[in-house]
């Protein structure tokens, strides 16, 4: 993109009465300068099968045209129209929980030929329609899209099938998934049972694995239907959501956002997350780095938060700040899930920059001025290019893994993954993300990895010689325990990987209560009640490596919890157990200083956070958020600049001041 | 009736052994005059498919009218055979849960024909035989009825019929319930898709509503056959019930009371609660405020607790006091569910007035002198005329659009409901029940409005009208918002009602743990820790209306929270967060001394309760409860009289004392 | 046995690589004399129908013999081969949840005729194989049994016939039964309804009854075809388990141990328990007693923990205090469940002896040390003969029957057991367990009752004739309330027995937080704040019985809560409400010093445990325990002896110190 995209997803067809003509002079005043249309409403553009009205689509397209306002069309897909369920009820997705129930979107089975013929029919009758009209400047696919858990006999059969490609013969299945245990063999592939019952992690991972390939399989397909229409300028995206726990959570576990993201343009997502006293930006960043790494480049940030739930109105300022968040984590497009307030149905209280009543609300008005210093910004703001030193490795493999094999408590991967995450994110530490086996990996000078329990032997190799070769990285607890099958390796513990990080391991238990780190690291020990041991903790004896932490406990007190080794010409760091906030950090600090990370942000720390990167212009472009409702001060570390939101120069070692959810942009 | 009724549910067919001479003595000796029958033993009066014996119904009609004894009988259909559901599966309800099974009561679609020829053939045999009997003073029709959640494809084929011949076209459905959301549309009825899948409110509460028409539908129709044996001077009846949380809490949402009462003779309700330390006596008041204005007449407490679940077993004098609790509350009935404690099945534990030894007990003993005392008092205690000048109005269809919208910590309807009702009654405040539109609201001086979130158009300027003629009315937050399809309106909230509110909003939010309230009605704020905000807050901006309070917040500091808007000759006074007790009680306080409602009886306060009305005689009768453990005093007020439990004179400003869980009643 | 067995569960089969010599080795490294194999495996020595492979059998047997282990061989019947499920999906169990779903074991419909008779084909050519081969010591008759809540039409019609023979009439079953109530009378044979469905707990209970059945029925056919080929010196024997309450809580809902037990030559059992800090040996001492008394012998710890979870990984010495508690209890044998931690599938985090990568770690190295004293003391422990005054009386009806009736807060009839049985563990009072009817009543001195609710008339009166010859009881709370088919007596509380309680009660309740104790046995009442009533209260009135404790209580005051009567020769002592530990100690301790128990063993207190027995050579053996992380001194109050494991003489009174989770066993 060559400017920034200010939007929101617009339902011409939800209104209640017609507006569309007030709705754009709002959106004009606003400054809104892009509209996502058409991806939820397929019974309004194919009301009976085969009948088709795009009438409100044309309408949409023409009038933004004219008020010069770009329009991304999506694909209809996620949510079927009643009469296809009708007809064909087994395009409802088969889980294990039985059969679906017609009502909910993304209720299908993704493999359907029924629904993949419907689906590609108004593809095509609606990318006829659109594509060469000026307003259009791309194409969303579908919307997020998941596998939606089908596991019906047409699936189980495909998954036979792909076990036999993948594995060769029943032999090395039964013997690299463990079916002998309770009588699990299979030795005809007749006999192959539904995954919907099984009880063998392996198995469950791998069916998994293969669900998300289905993802895969069915957004290159649509994105291949779309670039046959698909005309120059034009892009295709796709909003990649997150594990949701409420809001955006971590690692999407239904998706490969690594390998779903190849076929599109740009990448694009939807990111929710808690506001009003509970706004630390930390999804914001903890999204953005994540899918602005699946190309390398910048993203669109196509569904976010207006007024949303009643629990997350915005806080006056926020909304600005938030706009602004996204753009410092890479975005190019900050886009409102949605315009207007739904009059009917499940999202009423899912509240868009408009409340019911479609006057200026507070939060609209302050999207107008978002919306303005977008436009005048937006030549030195777009297009931020930004470099990372620490990469953060996640693994849809490992989270599989771990939701098989729950930590106590029933902790899952992306607990470890966000308890690392954050601390990263509140030290201001800049990070990209990874998958294991990345070629990226030798562009790092430091790998973050959380709790990765399922990989491959040859990643681990890889982690190896990375290290070996000067790069340093930070291991927790779990890593390595698995093969890509989650077979437990039976070398010692923790596999492959103890080679860089010189300990090994037999044993591990669950902390009680009073269980402490103490050592080099933390010579007052627990006294102090904030170095405390949660959920897990590995008994490590070291071999080469140096010991920074033991336990503080009773029984264990002779195992080390926290270790370094010094390996080729770099470092591996290995956790052995879950902490408070404060223990992790204190380990991180001492590793990033040591791999000479340590630098002016870091002075700075949440909720004083810092985001910076290079404008096409070259200039480096550092943005400060103050994530708290008190104002906060420091010194401005860098050469003199400008604060482009006020337009003030900013002199160095200045004492700038953030006042309660304040933003400022210094070039 | 022209003497109070004293009963209880008898069951001979559930006894381990012979012994009605024994249990009618032992009624006459408690001065129980009442008995209902035969509402739960299909199976024992048509064991097989057309074989008939009534010979229990026989005996026992023949011997209480020997003892002088009533009999009230019901007709057995809530509780369906096994025979019939081997030879009929399809009489059992399909839910969205699916398939019924055989066992439980109240688990069939009483929509299935073969259960309507089998209940019809029962009930003409059983009237058959009683209808001349001269112990029959009346008949119970079916019992605690409600739809089950019928949701089978008749059910659903009648629905897409009923929603043709209300709403006309399709497209007016797929408009009015917002259908083009996630692509719902209905463009063929065919196509109407199942209820039970549904994620449309609208739809979904349009389908309770169906459902509701069904219970009365069902009622009319067994009242119809009934009637066509009835005998002068006998009455039918039914057991309303409510929204059980373990005790009956609020407003039944299966169940329309006003419509479905219309085919009665007199309103009948079973009312169970919490006792012990927890008895206050409110479910009592709720449960008989609001079936006495199902027909503005006294009431049958058809059941009641007499020992009950091992948590309720009553206090020495919580029987006697409950007894007289109904009798201020008007009802001319009190009969306990049941006699004697069943020795097999489901209700083991929910004990009656003689426990499974048949032995006299305390509560039976205690039962003995309310008898004893209900016998002596009757002439100057039925047909109590009680006349409120305040209502509250509730709705069923206010009800179920809260079921779908809950509100923030899954507080419902009757949370809403409770939280008002509950401090009107602590204040000794007399209240009557009255639907939306309803045509007796000018008999009212006051009108409190929970939560009227699902409301018509008519409805809402019904009562504009009222407060321009000098009503004064109390809104809680949330009313308004939507009409009765559950559309949110797109005007200014709330809608409609905000003009006779002199106010506007358009964003809310959750309180936090800190917000409080400030302002007029709150000159110290929420300082004390006590007038804090809770669940829901609406960002009020006056008009025309005085601010009572604002809301003590950081950043919503300047919005309203409580108004008051003078409208013509009346006030409408809205309360726009939920808050604790004690500044609710402060705005309502303040409401009812603007409309001149604050009497002597408001001087005492729960746990000390006054109930009144006018006896047949003319003169006034005055219960004083005591709902405490602790002896309380307190001056009486009104004019000299008789205490007429003692037989003791009472003089103006006596002060008098009540026991513990005590109760007097002064003419 | 002749000598102490010391053994694990090994899967061959299971191995990652082929280790057989080497785990051996390890074996008897560590003293392991005895082996578990192939009841987990029969997809492995089956995997296509018909098609049989015991080579990893043959191979075991044939290593372990030359390694001088023994053998035990399982049926492996637990868990069937996905073929079978493909070719015969009816061996799957329909229960209350609907159809099975292949994947974990114990899914199948133990009477499914297809499952025996694949069941019987693998037993007889696995047996074929095995049964002369010199490493076999014996037979492990599948693996905890149960009925797995079959419920199938196949199963109903099992049970209707059952009912037909037991009760003879729909007359008698309707009356005993209480069908009358809620129409659920059944007045012919095909209208029988499915037991999925009841709300009727005596009908529920008898079911439960009837699939206890099952499992009696089942073992009873596989020990039956075992004997066919069992040789003269092998054994039969089954892994007995508890109420799994994420370890072995209490008395098996599903399965009636003493009658299951019958056909068997010895007793085994499954104990598990927590450990670390939670470590208390009760689990132990409760699961032990009540397996010994199944038979009156000495009895097989078949599996028990060696890591296994991460919270109960042992703390250093917990494992060998562990083995030495078992034996303690009359144990002849202590296996681990496993040696090896699986690599696969749903338990690879309950660990084995070995970790996963199969070194010595110190869990192992511990062992070795349990295995030599094993081994050296072998002549002195085996066979010890425990002779106890008291016991528990259990009963699996009481227990279905309070399922159905859970007392408030939802406890359960092993609340109660463990409530009891845990105070004399704690008291080191030695127990057995006895069934309502035993013909060994009358060998005890004291019998212990928990919540008998569910009894016959015949138990109840041998009871009272128990105590009118001589012998004391304790009675809890909810004894004798029902019959045998869960109808209340309708005769005075406690029904029959309270003759000999010289009590009578007709009301409970639940006690509130304040309700307390006072009277003889607690001078001080409630004062301290421990002498508090939970859960359930009974209003006693004494009759004869002195009151030993009453109610502190506002209004229940003036009734009893524990009394004790003088009947006869005995006497009986009642406890009509549940209270903390501390006041049930003081009960029990009174009534044992009534009944003469109080000795020497009594002044020692949890966490010191004393066990003590005869072994074969006349000896009396007691062991001692220390259950917790801080040393304990005591007094030696017997005649001089020596200690076992450490060979030092010990001279009466002599002061002696037992380490942090320490053992000591004095001859």
């Amino acid at each position: 993109m060559d400017h920034l995209l200010y939007g929101v997803a617009y339902y011409d067809e939800y209104m209640p009465y017609v507006r569309l003509a007030q709705d754009i002079q709002m959106m004009k005043d606003a400054g809104i300068n892009t509209v996502r249309i058409a991806e939820s409403t397929w019974s309004t553009h194919e009301p009976q099968n085969g009948v088709f009205d795009f009438s409100s689509v044309r309408r949409v397209l023409d009038a933004m045209h004219e008020a010069g306002i770009h329009v991304i069309v999506g694909t209809p897909t996620y949510a079927v129209p009643a009469w296809m369920v009708k007809e064909h009820p087994e395009v409802l997705a088969v889980t294990v929980n039985g059969e679906g129930k017609y009502g909910a979107r993304q209720i299908m089975d993704i493999t359907s030929p029924a629904y993949l013929f419907y689906s590609e029919r108004i593809i095509r009758k609606l990318m006829a329609v659109v594509h060469k009209h000026p307003a259009v400047i791309g194409y969303q696919i579908d919307n997020e899209t998941k596998h939606y858990e089908t596991a019906g006999p047409n699936v189980q059969l495909r998954f036979v099938k792909y076990m036999r490609e993948t594995y060769g013969t029943l032999e090395a299945i039964n013997h690299q998934f463990g079916l002998d245990y309770w009588s699990n063999r299979i030795d005809s592939w007749e006999d192959f049972p539904s995954m919907v019952g099984t009880i063998n992690g392996s198995l469950g991972a791998e069916f998994a694995r293969f669900q998300r390939g289905l993802v895969n399989e069915f957004l290159a397909w649509q994105v291949g239907i779309v670039n046959e229409y698909k005309q120059p300028g034009q892009f295709t995206t796709h909003n990649f959501d997150f594990e949701w726990r409420g809001y955006s959570f971590g690692v999407q576990p239904s998706v490969d956002h690594f390998a779903a993201s190849q076929p599109f343009d740009i990448a694009g997502t939807d990111i929710y997350h808690p506001s009003q006293d509970q706004l630390t930006g930390a999804e914001i960043a903890f999204g953005g780095d994540l899918i602005r790494s699946l190309k390398q480049d910048n993203y669109f940030v196509l569904e976010t938060q207006a007024q949303a739930f009643p629990e997350w109105t915005p806080y006056p300022g926020q909304l600005r700040q938030l706009a602004f968040s996204h753009l410092g984590s890479g975005a190019s497009m900050v886009a409102y899930w949605h315009w207007h307030s739904i009059h009917n149905s499940f999202e009423t209280y899912w509240k868009g920059l408009l409340s019911h009543d479609f006057l200026p609300n507070p939060v609209y008005k302050e999207a107008m001025t978002i919306g303005a210093d977008f436009k005048r910004l937006s030549d030195q703001l777009i297009g931020l290019k930004k470099t990372s030193k620490v990469a953060v490795m996640v693994s849809n493999e490992a989270l599989s893994a771990i939701e098989w094999f729950k930590l106590p408590g029933g902790l899952i991967y992306n607990d470890v993954v966000r308890w690392m995450y954050d601390e990263l994110y509140k030290m201001n530490i800049a990070c990209d993300f990874i998958q294991p086996g990345s070629p990226r990996l030798s562009e790092y000078e430091l790998v973050v990895v959380p709790a990765l329990y399922a990989v491959s032997d040859e990643a681990l190799q890889q982690l190896n010689d990375y290290v070996h070769s000067g790069g340093h990285v930070v291991y927790s607890f779990k890593s390595g325990f698995t093969d890509e099958q989650v077979k437990v390796r039976h070398t010692a513990q923790p596999g492959i990987i103890h080679e860089a990080c010189g300990i090994a391991y037999s044993h591990f238990a669950t902390p009680n209560e009073v269980t402490g780190l103490t050592g080099k690291l933390f010579p007052e020990g627990a006294a102090a009640g904030v170095h405390t041991v949660r959920t897990w903790m590995e008994m490590i004896v070291p071999g080469s490596a140096e010991v920074l932490a033991s336990y503080d406990h009773p029984q264990w007190g002779e195992y080390a919890a926290v270790t370094r080794n010094t390996f080729g010409e770099g470092t591996a760091t290995y956790i052995g157990c879950m902490t408070g906030p404060a223990a992790l950090a204190e380990i991180l600090r001492d590793t990033l200083q040591l791999a000479g990370l340590w630098g002016a942000d870091q002075q700075l720390m949440f909720p004083l956070i810092v985001k910076s990167g290079v404008n096409r212009q070259g200039h480096t472009i550092r943005y400060y958020y103050n994530y708290s409702a008190q104002p906060l001060s420091f010194k401005y570390p860098y050469e003199a600049g400008t604060e482009l939101l006020s337009g003030n120069p900013v002199a160095q070692d200045e004492e700038l001041t953030l006042g309660a959810w304040g933003v400022m942009i210094i070039k």
